[in-house]
């Protein structure tokens, strides 16, 4: 991968470098197109990251489509793809790990530790192996995006981090290769999660701006659907994650999945 | 530094860079003697990482001669000296940090609490500023010397970690720029590390592979010597700094100043 990337720097090609852990769907796809439009070359990595899993977490039955992850990229006429061992990114000899303190600690980072830690340094790692000028994330995990953003500025690596819109179903469903785990009632429960962030933007924009009447709007969405259980519903500064802001991010269980999903109360909200 | 780097790449230079932490003495510039045999560009950066001290240690004193390093390497010819502020490695809101383990877990790591996570944090960002191929260390701090070839295979860096023999004085004291603090005495009795170091070669010479008799030459000659103070002593692998293995590893306290100082026994001792 190195070699091929070299290759293309000394070309004077752009690289545009799209990391995912396949399962790949249209939000996905959005990234590649994103990248595609911005770079001579797109190179997507496909890696399902041991170390970003917990022990109880779904690293065994996390869903892989590795045939149809490799027709789609064709498709999309990327020039790569990425595709290591965990052979190859963690031999027993490994042990350096990348930390992000501060916007890694609470929400996601609270309620699975150590995920922030296995993001940032296979993000680390992808950056250096595929010489990325650019990298394509969605915002779908914004506090992902807040800490890739930190540890991209703070170890000078010289990539930019580009964030592109969370792609939705119909119903306004976030775009998730976890959504796969849902059965067909847990599927329309799972609706509650952007209906929440609808009612939150709505409220914002009657100028409610008091961060505890915010997220008691998304908690009683969410307490509403019999099938989901709430995990945390918050407002923060998208850059720090520090509280309050203009951000509100909720995770929620319906069943056994875990779903997350965010909204800049700023912004226009689709739907 | 960045662009001048890139810039560099762009021209096909390969890009050799020589971390120091200023003060410079001729181990430095042996360095930097074979970062331009093997390089068409060098670049020595000069930056006392406030991060890899601890709160006792001599960071504030820790000796500067800004000119005398400037004019050095002027007259070597090196490319640029990148010598940043602390402000612009460290603004507040930085808070992302490299940690090798295992290997930075003993010896310096163990008598030095975050001075390897200091020097793995800095040492990354300085990789990744400069657009480094080769980067140059000497043998005398050989547990950074480790901990940097883990982290640099560990994050797929692409640069090649190159170490060259310490330089020693006359008398065998390793140069280093903590030797400054040394008054008449202790520089006289700091002789005690490379005195020790040639005693143990010679056991190791006579077929000694006990790692406790190799130890106790160790610290017998430390012992004798009245202004020295024993830190460690010990036999480690040189790539892993586990237990025993051939290369035998100092740290005396000499007065209040406290050097390091090391020799692969398998390998010949000068003088």
């Amino acid at each position: 991968m190195r070699d091929m990337a070299r290759g293309w720097r000394v070309d004077g090609s752009s690289i545009g470098l799209v990391p995912t852990m396949g399962a790949l769907h249209a939000g996905h796809m959005s990234l590649v197109d994103a990248a595609r439009r911005e770079n001579d070359r797109v190179v997507v990595s496909v890696f399902v990251n041991p170390i970003q899993f917990g022990p109880g977490e779904d690293l065994a039955r996390y869903p892989r489509s590795p045939e149809r992850d490799l027709s789609l990229l064709r498709a999309a006429g990327v020039d790569a793809m990425y595709k290591p061992s965990v052979a190859d990114m963690y031999p027993p000899s490994a042990s350096t790990r990348v930390i992000v303190h501060d916007v890694a600690d609470a929400l996601e980072g609270a309620a699975r530790p150590g995920h922030f830690e296995g993001v940032a340094t296979v993000v680390t790692k992808l950056f250096a192996a595929t010489c990325a000028d650019r990298a394509y994330f969605g915002q779908k995990d914004a506090q992902q995006v807040a800490v890739i953003r930190r540890l991209a500025s703070d170890l000078d690596l010289a990539v930019e981090i580009r964030v592109c819109p969370t792609v939705r179903e119909d119903d306004g469903l976030a775009l998730s290769s976890r959504n796969a785990y849902l059965s067909q009632p847990e599927r329309q429960a799972a609706v509650c999660l952007s209906r929440a962030l609808g009612r939150a933007f709505e409220a914002y924009g009657r100028g409610e701006r008091n961060p505890d009447r915010l997220r008691a709007i998304l908690r009683e969405v969410i307490e509403a659907e019999p099938l989901a259980e709430l995990d945390y519903a918050e407002l923060v500064d998208p850059l720090t994650f520090s509280t309050p802001g203009s951000l509100a991010v909720l995770a929620v269980r319906v069943g056994k999945t875990r779903l997350i999903d965010n909204h800049d109360l700023r912004l226009p909200y689709p739907g």
